[in-house]
């Protein structure tokens, strides 16, 4: 199988990430459960992921990365626990339903405003039009970090910089980025960042997390054991233990430290580079055959590595189909959970197909997936 | 190491455990996001987990298994979604924090009225205070199959008979029965169910879910991307992808899958009455020993196979140190997150020493920590 599904998981991963989680399962106890060397070992464990988490996302506390069971849940703590009934948010056109559906349930339940920055059919956002629409009551930006339909990439840089100056909290959806874009949280003005472990970072599903700029207040959105201060009759006040109630994933956590540290060792600059390139040798090979149509704006390299392309007013679907099934090529076809921006690009009904790429695939792939596209076209 | 803290995680598990995690990272697109073959492959194993949970506790539908990363998070999801505002709540003593915390936020934010069985100095339910609790006005009762600490059994059967009877909804938290003691939420009269993969299940960290009766409403705690109905504001309606926003881990489902196919092949009698038996064995071995007292009822043989102990006025830290340093004997010491039923047992400021098996400890590991024990005492 041509695996070009990155975007949604990563099959592929570090040889290391695999063994973390088998010698894990083997050896550890419950984290922060006890003293005995087996949870001692996982505590041991899960802090050195946070400790490496913080350091690829330039966070000074590793003590303010909670780990969570993927990016959407990151999203909705950071969203349920922060933002106020009643207040304006800004938010945009490219985001996932990870980020829109906890937003509408607040608009829905707790009147909060919420304002769209608009894209245009290219998909790019309107930056004049973000900054007009930040007000002084405005309690949060929550904007992705690239989309996950076409690979644009949003300057986070220049919208933390707007809102560090209003003192607006500004949260960051960071799952198609991380492991590929740097992000350096601090002089990025990000306030949380969300981030799953299983796509750029190359970790195991049933990882992810968020990084909290210290200061942050967080309200949690789930209670229970935290295995310190047991007689208090709500959760704890410190991070991460604010945020974490119950029994952590330490086995998958081993496996995302091991991740981090083949990226960390190889470069996000490296790993982003190598994955641009292969989209964009994609692009370059799809871009002129007849009756293909490719959403996004391919001026600039600095993108994620994604191409989302449609064949003439064929459904995506039967395309991703006639791919897997003529050419044992995985890509995703539909709606990708990014309803507004589908509307921005004019993609509704017919969805996109999707190519995402990793680190692990080869230029040799993405040619055998363009001469697929030609033939389908043809 | 004699790891005898299975009542926290249980650290061996079967080997096709291990096997089905690693087989998973390696071949597993993202479920029920695509149909090429990795996303098809992630979505059938996910539902081949539904349907062995749902067979393994009497639920008719596997549709209605949602999962999670933990117990923890499906108590929150059973509680903050079913229970109103101002409505009267039974617990009781025997409650772990990921019951007791959910319920006192709702306590304290939103009104409502809540009410304890107690359980009496030797962590045994009050039965007949418990009917005595219900009132027309019961919103729901919420309680655990078997305490973490001392290992009693609640017939939850009677409960759950007085709760239908009345209409009132019933939750159960079997964190430490799920694979030791048979459950039939059926014929037992249980409207939500909720377990954890890693313990008596032995299944991988960051697992767990909850088991849903047709016609049980529950609200969604979070929302996000659920591959289906993307142009929907809202989460979906339908178990459930209405509990499971964004990625499931479905490399730990692999391994929890695999868990259960052990369970449902050995037999939960077969494997409750060994562990029982090592518990038993241990406890028959210690309870005569001077300066050793033991906490719960021994009187029956229907319990957790779990044994929690002092040696004298000893911090229970110390001792539990002690264990693992001297003997290499792993142990819990502590509150154990469940500060009521310490209340009950008089063990607030010691806290206890836990000792809990599971069905990969043997004969020898149970005389071993009675040996140890003795040592410690004398």
């Amino acid at each position: 199988m041509i695996y070009l599904d990155n975007a949604a998981t990563t099959i592929r991963k570090p040889r290391q990430v695999i063994d973390a989680v088998v010698s894990a399962m083997d050896s550890m106890g419950n984290a922060s459960r006890g003293a005995h060397g087996g949870a001692l070992h996982a505590s041991r464990t899960v802090y050195d992921a946070r400790c490496k988490a913080a350091k690829l996302f330039g966070l000074s506390r590793p003590d303010h990365v909670v780990f969570t069971c993927n990016s959407t849940e990151a999203l909705n703590i950071a969203i349920q626990g922060t933002i106020r009934p009643g207040s304006h948010v800004v938010t945009t056109d490219l985001e996932h339903n990870s980020v829109l559906r906890p937003l509408y349930r607040l608009q829905e339940e707790q009147g909060v405003e919420l304002e769209f920055v608009r894209a245009d059919r290219m998909g790019r956002l309107d930056m004049t039009g973000l900054e007009q629409l930040l007000r002084p009551d405005t309690g949060a930006i929550v904007c992705t970090h690239a989309s996950n339909l076409t690979g644009e990439i949003v300057d986070i840089g220049r919208i933390g910089r707007m809102a560090r100056e209003r003192g607006i909290l500004f949260i960051v959806d960071a799952s198609q980025s991380a492991g590929n874009i740097p992000i350096d949280m601090e002089s990025m003005g990000i306030d949380i960042l969300c981030f799953t472990g299983h796509k750029g970072l190359m970790g195991p599903q049933g990882t992810g997390g968020m990084c909290i700029r210290e200061g942050v207040e967080i309200r949690p959105l789930k209670e229970g054991g935290s295995g310190v201060q047991s007689y208090r009759r709500r959760q704890p006040e410190e991070y991460p233990t604010r945020l974490e109630a119950g029994t952590l994933n330490a086995h998958g956590l081993a496996g995302l430290s091991a991740a981090v540290d083949f990226i960390l060792e190889t470069g996000v600059e490296t790993i982003g580079e190598k994955e641009r390139s292969l989209a964009r040798h994609f692009y370059e090979l799809t871009e002129g055959i007849d009756g293909v149509k490719i959403y996004g704006d391919f001026s600039t390299n600095m993108r994620g590595p994604v191409v989302a392309l449609n064949i003439r007013d064929y459904d995506s679907s039967e395309v991703s189909d006639a791919l897997s099934q003529e050419y044992d090529i995985a890509t995703r076809p539909g709606a990708h959970c990014a309803p507004r921006m589908h509307e921005a690009l004019g993609t509704t009904d017919q969805g996109a197909v999707r190519f995402s790429f990793s680190w692990f695939n080869t230029m040799e792939e993405a040619e055998e997936a363009a001469r697929a596209v030609r033939e389908l076209a043809e």
